[in-house]
């Protein structure tokens, strides 16, 4: 039984292990003050060439989505999201739990636009109502799709037209960093956002995410409330020594190509013979539609989830590729539908 | 220069580190439903022999005693603390920003006595006032004292005759259960406690603290509040993966035998040399008091906090000794300080 | 220039003022102990025929509602509200601002069916998402609709069956009970709720909410919250003077009679002479459709608010008719409407 | 029986009640949007002679402390009160209820010092405790002191140098501002202060307290938090017709003066035939030192509060006495003591 459920099913890239193992017993400051961290800010201020970021290693999205959120807003003030943000379906009332509203906004692919945001300024503009004033993405969205840099820029453009921050969830952003067709780096998504996370976990670290503020507003005090949510881990050195790792020679890149090349080899074989899917996506999350049957036949070979409902007959699926999935297993899963579909499935 | 600052200098104990290294590419599940946390658990509930426990594991002490603090409270009620408790000190207001009041008892050791409790519950009896509901304990606690069996165990009846929760944060509890004269196992903690947690971050892992309720009032829910408070770990094996290689064979208690053996060396060769001590420690923390001159000396070579003024001329500091810390280091420590004692300092 | 803005417009009615003044030197204990609040939850048994009830008195709806579901929620539980539901609109981000989330259901008439919330609970169901626990309605609604008694229980039974409380919001609810179709009684209400509020800010009293528990999961130690929140009035007795006026020989129904009576008097002689209207509403709010000519005409001598957009030359607008409202208002009202349509308005 | 308990045993002062009677039916807009409020607002211009504030009318003291002070702070900023403050006291946890610690500082008549508060800024400064922000004083205090001019332009002026904001809470301000020896009036306490409330409960008003904001940090979007926390009242009228009735012509000084002087009366005579104080009190509640005989034989007649235990023979009784308390009760309390006096009580 091999998984495409997710891309953290496996530990850690092994350079990172090696990393850990090869400096596990230098004595170092604790609470993220180690040489580590210290390196891999200086690596993020390279590659956003911006000397004046902030940056903050956490354990993990949610933390770092409600620590980002609460952080700028006052009691009345609300953020903006796509319906099927992972802030307003998978966090567990998180952001609420902060004490802030989540505006959602329908949508097809999982992305805002301008239009869209405007429409809810214009609905929550009285004193009775919340007072929107982050805009929450996520890039690549929770459907795989992405934003390209000319449509971030749009948006952080609109954001600062209306008073708005914008803040982007890179939980895979890697694994938008390497679509040719969307142009962008990390200077790019660190330029058109006014806060932004450089997820590690989906991306080849035992856990971690990079949270990097350009904007002044979130700057000041930051390790304070990281403190007071319970963010701060005693052993900061684990996530400096990954991102360090990471960054060194460009690692996120490969190991996210790894991934994206895989995903994209299986979602081109799919629609080849024929197959839809519920969006196309450029990144290593794929979600082709299949028959009930061709589902419950290819379960006995492989994991993954069911992401939705179709019609009577047929469901949408979502698999994921990482930089541990071998070529093989993509090859089997590939052999495997061609010869149910042979079979009428 | 050798630190004696914390317990979490270093890495991880090197059977951790084989541990995760030769699980790494085996796929789990993620978000703690994985096999290694599954074994961690069963091997919890045979050291406390109560197999109707509860156990979550949490990347720190903060988030988790947040969390659990949290989540059995209504609106209205509190929790009491010694004064010099963690959550009272050094948690940047986390119990307080899940919206309740910390209610703290001066003391001269760091622990609380029913009679000091007592007192609170007669001050906090009107519907003014909060209403005190769960007891939070360390232990060792801040100081090093440590609660014995037959405290813990007077302490424990005192709350549940008044309708309390008892809570004890354990984040370096190993080093309270090697104290010979304490008569301490997993097993009374968890039986004279309705909640505690069992600390790896200090002793041995890169990362993690395991949660334990028996009491049945905690159970009900809690992954949704792990989930919401984002103490959920896309890879949670690697909690799991450690709590397994801590609790085989009970490496946990041979870690902090180390810390706690080499920390009463140098108190005793302290006293006997006619250093005095802010507290009697019997664990791995030690707080002998120093000439200001001496310490400024000392710090040429080794690191260390400054815990507390004495008087003018003097100071206490904060050392701190774990499974990383080599027996020469201790040596030269105590050579040192028997020549700067001899030089009149 | 005449206001149908609202039902809040005016002071008290005059027998509540005469209370006011006639008890005013008389000495009474604080905070709701005093001799009239005792008098108006009597009351209340007697017309709930429930002497199990809990009662307490708050100056405000947002206040209440805040107050009974942030009471009975842990961390991670949500309430569920029509989208068009006061909690959700009008109040400011208030029940996030507890922590918790607002699951909002789209409907068209204001109103709740088991359906819809059965929906809510299956894709509400894991424990990445929040947990339903309290669903939210009022009666009347926020568009004038109602809940008949054989609606109200048929949606209480199905809460019952689900693990969910049902609390009703009755900032209006006396004009809901004097439209005879509806066979409501506060008997009924509180047969078929967890919990209600009877409005009297919006019935005649300066100010004030009487809140009302059957079930039991709410009542315990409610008096320490509404001290929490700020809810509990020094002189409690101008809460309890204002209740016992209102229930004393159901002043209540008499108020909202008057108000009820003339909005739809008004509502049937608009339909009578072709006017459209947004939903038919039995009770003292209604929502007729008038071209923008007409509204700007009838600005000139009445003040109101816009509801809603309907299209390019035609806008919903909202009446409001209280206990205060002029009989002679209202037919200057209907004629001008008259007059206005005849010059082909 | 008659209740020196507090001020606030009976309703209105007459020419409040007068007011509200006078303007009932006149029609204003909700949510202090009327003319009454805009014009106390005028009038407390006046009286501060600061053009610039802003103000919001709340109807009870708890909700004020609780809006002002989480609408100025981050999640790490905490407010410093003193240990009798009654948001460290009496209300119920309401400020950490919305997510904040209050830092409290002992003290022997109610009051801080700006040694004290020094003293605390310079044990919170570091990152891992929380940050002092808020400095919360009442004036008078819960036990009847007072800050003069003099004293509180110094702790303003420190609390200006020191980053931090002043904030006043004036439940019983007008007997503050009747002490001839304090030098204090409604300029002063708005210029030494950054926000500061004017009460109304406690001196002649049904409920109500009016809100001054001199510092511009607080003004932004004040009236959303309002809305969110339930403290908007839909007929805010009622509100602006009291502090108009009590602003007009300085009735509030008047009504002050009376209970002041009562007060003033029974202290200097109980001093006379030797009674001793908990602490001097110069303004209308007061704190003498009774033998439990003495205050078991006037519980006979009067009603009134046991302030604190003294010893096994006496307590410390609290009387408060305001504009409804006639000078004949007075004068027979103060008989009634002397009778017991000669009795050997």
């Amino acid at each position: 039984m091999y998984s495409f459920k997710d891309d953290y099913s496996e530990g850690a890239h092994y350079k990172i292990l090696e990393a850990l193992v090869s400096t596990n017993l230098v004595q170092e400051d604790g609470y993220s003050m180690d040489s580590h961290c210290k390196r891999a800010i200086e690596l993020l201020k390279e590659a956003t060439d911006d000397y004046s970021i902030d940056v903050h290693f956490i354990s993990g999205g949610t933390q770092t989505n409600l620590l980002t959120i609460s952080s700028c807003l006052r009691p009345h003030e609300a953020c903006i999201s796509a319906k099927t943000g992972h802030i307003a379906t998978h966090e567990a009332g998180a952001i609420e739990a902060t004490g802030h509203k989540i505006i959602t906004i329908e949508n097809s692919q999982g992305k805002l636009s301008p239009d869209s945001i405007q429409h809810v300024l214009k609905k929550y503009s009285f004193e009775y109502a919340v007072k929107p004033r982050v805009v929450y993405i996520s890039n690549p969205t929770e459907l795989g799709t992405i934003y390209t840099k000319e449509e971030l820029k749009t948006l952080y453009k609109f954001c600062k037209s209306n008073g708005l921050l914008l803040y982007l969830d890179g939980a895979r952003l890697s694994s938008a960093l390497v679509v040719p067709e969307a142009h962008l780096s990390l200077k790019d998504i660190n330029k058109y956002t006014d806060a932004f996370f450089f997820g590690g976990t989906k991306n080849g670290a035992l856990l971690g995410e990079a949270l990097i503020f350009s904007n002044d507003d979130f700057k000041l005090d930051f390790r304070y409330m990281l403190k007071q949510k319970g963010a701060m881990l005693a052993k900061g050195r684990i996530l400096g020594i990954q991102f360090e790792t990471l960054l060194e020679e460009n690692l996120y890149l490969d190991i996210a190509k790894h991934g994206r090349n895989l995903a994209q080899k299986v979602q081109s074989n799919l629609k080849a013979i024929g197959f839809k899917l519920l969006v196309e996506s450029p990144t290593n999350q794929i979600f082709p539609i299949f028959s009930n049957n061709m589902i419950e036949n290819l379960r006995k070979d492989f994991a993954f989830h069911t992401w939705s409902f179709i019609d009577q007959e047929n469901s949408c699926i979502r698999l994921v590729f990482s930089w541990a999935t071998p070529i093989e297993k993509v090859d089997e899963f590939l052999n495997r539908v061609n010869q149910l579909k042979e079979k009428g499935l």
